[in-house]
């Protein structure tokens, strides 16, 4: 993934000595006339705190909300936090109904009131009806821009519907079909419609046994299901299978992408929303919490450690070594944390499989624990010409590496099992474990050989 | 993402019990004429080797290719690598050309010529089309199965000509216009056919300024691209602009998931096709050599206590200590590193803003090395009694954290430049980096206070 994809940085270079030049007239020209929302967007997603600002107020204020939609939520919280809810109008006009309730979903609920009483009635329903399901549900990713048709008439009555239209909504792969109570009956994909004989009624052709997604389900099972059967939209019901909207793949993609960014920056304790280029107060702020929790951890890896201090004091080599039992623990625990936390969120570990897993990781544990041990050991005796070291030490590594791997297991699972995030707590509580069991061992066994 | 999402548990209990009790039988039935292809391989991707073996024996032959083609990459290998080439032509027929490519690709190039000759010559020629180009290309994510149409015609004769096909090719989102030598001219999207006079020529509303995708493009450009402009598909074409297939969302998609695996699995030494499942030798073979690599890593920090064994002997509350300062340059840098590495992935990092950057990580590293090193210092005093001892391991945490962030920072920066994945080598020289310094400054420090 560390390709130079996506590489605007000419365009960045143009821009800033643009600005460095004091052009600000013709920065405005590139963003307000020549580049995509999108690309302005990811503009400022990659310029520093005070570059950003600049081009921010350079955006005409009828197009901050196209950009808007396209920032990642940490940054969109700045520039929406200015905004009044005027400001908030303009800005948003003619966005999808999921997009500007994405976006008022981040302001506070008195400014979202304010936003809803001076919006027209239908667009207020809309979005109302968004706004009333939470945001990583398929409700709050739902779209309200359906195109509705009824069973009993003729694909050439749909197609001359259709002409009435000055355009059909983005994403537009299916028409669904609904009665007269707005219940959802099934779908017309377009491309059956276009090859079917317009004389046959809509319901001799439409799908019935097609993927209907419940209001309340969760946005990552929506995920799953869109990438399990190449969806491009699909239709969106409550629990009385009235029609409420349709999720598009495009609002999908980018719960794939948060899902997937989610994992890797919560192990280094992150938010997957993490500005790049965040200011260096709000972003020392948040490290120096992580920082916080895991020097608990250092300070029990020490505290263990101060526990044989008599010991070490008789045999230096000892301090010389331990650092390796705990990294070496620390390795194979993580391997086995990341394989576990990501089997989870791809959905292939269930309880049916669990003990297999356990089983296998444990004889991983044995296997790469004895290989090691015995090149360690032999280092250890080589380099101190001390044979009961490397037994001590190969032994101490056999042991964490066996409870490293089995940690590494079960923690996401517990974890899972109590609620808790084992992206985020997962990995810390793996170092405490492999750190305090590495060094029980080595010292303990040490100070059994040494001291008695 | 770690819900639990897809949880195909009951089945594979269901399948299990059925497999218990030999009713073999009734598991063939569910997987060949219950499951869609798509939950059949997530089955198997979700059953420890033996059941996954038995399963697969109980695919009809036809369908294995449909199971095949949803498999990851590891597993995928293993099937393919069984089947003769009249094996693969059965499972693979009626499979899309870029998804038989996908998998033919995994095969030994003398295999893929004996699957080649069988097949007939238009499936040939389509294949070997995708084949002549890198799978991770745009060429190499491509299918052939256009709908390609003439400038001059009128939307009336092009849906009469549409018609005349059984079904149109799944993600069809719209036509592609070509010139009479199959230059690629524009695209006419369908939901716009659908709302156009039907005796206007396609000419008058095509659209000439779409996304047009060279088929060398790396395959994260074009994840990129989809992602930006919610595209369901786009045109492939080759330096001279001839049409030469097209590209789907639902094959981004996977592209997506993949790219953003990369990271969280390389930073742990694993490969993002990693089988949750994988055999135990398998599986040990593969870790011993991440652990052999940080192996490398530990002895080199043993070998910086080492030079001071003579200050721990005299001082054993730095053998207590040390660790600490090891583990919190390593926790600062790693977030560094994480925040960078995505960071360069979404492409936000250029040039013109890693002067920014660093600057930030370095006043953030100033800021927490301080703090942290503050409370150390104390805990430390209180701990020991000693003032000096404070002192030094407060110094020696400003140091190391402030050389942890840099590192973090320029690290990946300098592994991209030399063309080495920053994920996969990234975090074992970080640790390398903050083992060796925070080691070497606090243990060197207190060689100075204590020794002299």
């Amino acid at each position: 993934m560390a390709s130079d994809n996506q590489d605007t940085s000419p365009l960045i270079e143009r821009l800033n000595d643009a600005m460095d030049s004091g052009a600000f007239a013709q920065v405005r020209r590139m963003i307000n006339r020549g580049l995509p929302p999108q690309d302005v967007a990811h503009l400022l997603e990659s310029s520093p705190p005070k570059e950003r600002d600049l081009l921010w107020q350079m955006i005409d204020p009828e197009l901050q909300g196209d950009v808007l939609q396209y920032l990642s939520d940490d940054i969109q919280m700045i520039y929406l936090k200015r905004m009044n809810p005027e400001e908030f109008l303009t800005a948003t006009e003619g966005l999808e109904t999921d997009d500007i309730a994405d976006l008022l979903q981040q302001l506070p609920d008195t400014i979202i009131q304010e936003v809803l009483v001076s919006m027209d009635a239908q667009d207020r329903h809309r979005v109302e009806a968004v706004l009333s399901y939470p945001e990583d549900t398929a409700g709050g990713l739902m779209n309200t821009d359906t195109i509705t048709i009824r069973a009993d008439i003729t694909i050439d009555v749909v197609m001359r519907y259709l002409r009435r239209h000055q355009s059909l909504p983005e994403s537009t792969d299916s028409l669904l079909v609904v009665s007269r109570k707005d219940h959802f009956i099934g779908v017309l994909p377009i491309t059956r419609m276009l090859v079917s004989d317009p004389n046959i009624t809509v319901r001799e052709v439409m799908d019935t046994d097609c993927i209907v997604i419940k209001a309340d389900m969760p946005d990552s099972e929506v995920a799953n299901l869109f990438e399990k059967f190449d969806l491009i939209s699909a239709p969106v019901v409550d629990d009385d299978d009235t029609l409420l909207g349709r999720i598009t793949i495009d609002d999908v993609v980018d719960v794939i992408r948060e899902d997937a960014d989610h994992s890797l920056m919560s192990m280094a304790g992150l938010d997957e929303d993490e500005d790049t280029f965040s200011p260096v107060l709000l972003t020392a702020r948040r490290r120096a919490v992580w920082l916080g929790i895991n020097l608990l951890t250092a300070f029990l890896a020490s505290a263990v450690i101060g526990i044989f201090d008599e010991t070490i004091e008789k045999v230096v080599a000892l301090a010389v070594l331990m650092p390796i039992v705990a990294s070496m623990g620390g390795i194979a625990g993580s391997q086995t944390l990341t394989v576990v936390i990501r089997g989870m969120a791809l959905g292939h570990i269930s309880s049916s499989n669990t003990p297999w897993l356990l089983n296998r990781e444990l004889i991983v544990g044995v296997i790469n624990g004895t290989l090691w041990a015995v090149v360690v050991a032999g280092v250890a005796v080589l380099w101190f010409n001390d044979l009961t070291l490397g037994f001590i030490i190969g032994a101490a590594i056999v042991i964490n590496l066996i409870v490293a791997v089995l940690a590494g297991a079960a923690l996401p699972l517990i974890l899972k099992w109590m609620k808790i995030d084992p992206a985020l707590a997962g990995s810390v509580l793996l170092t405490t474990v492999t750190d305090v069991i590495g060094f029980m061992a080595f010292l303990g066994l040490a100070t059994v050989f040494y001291l008695s």
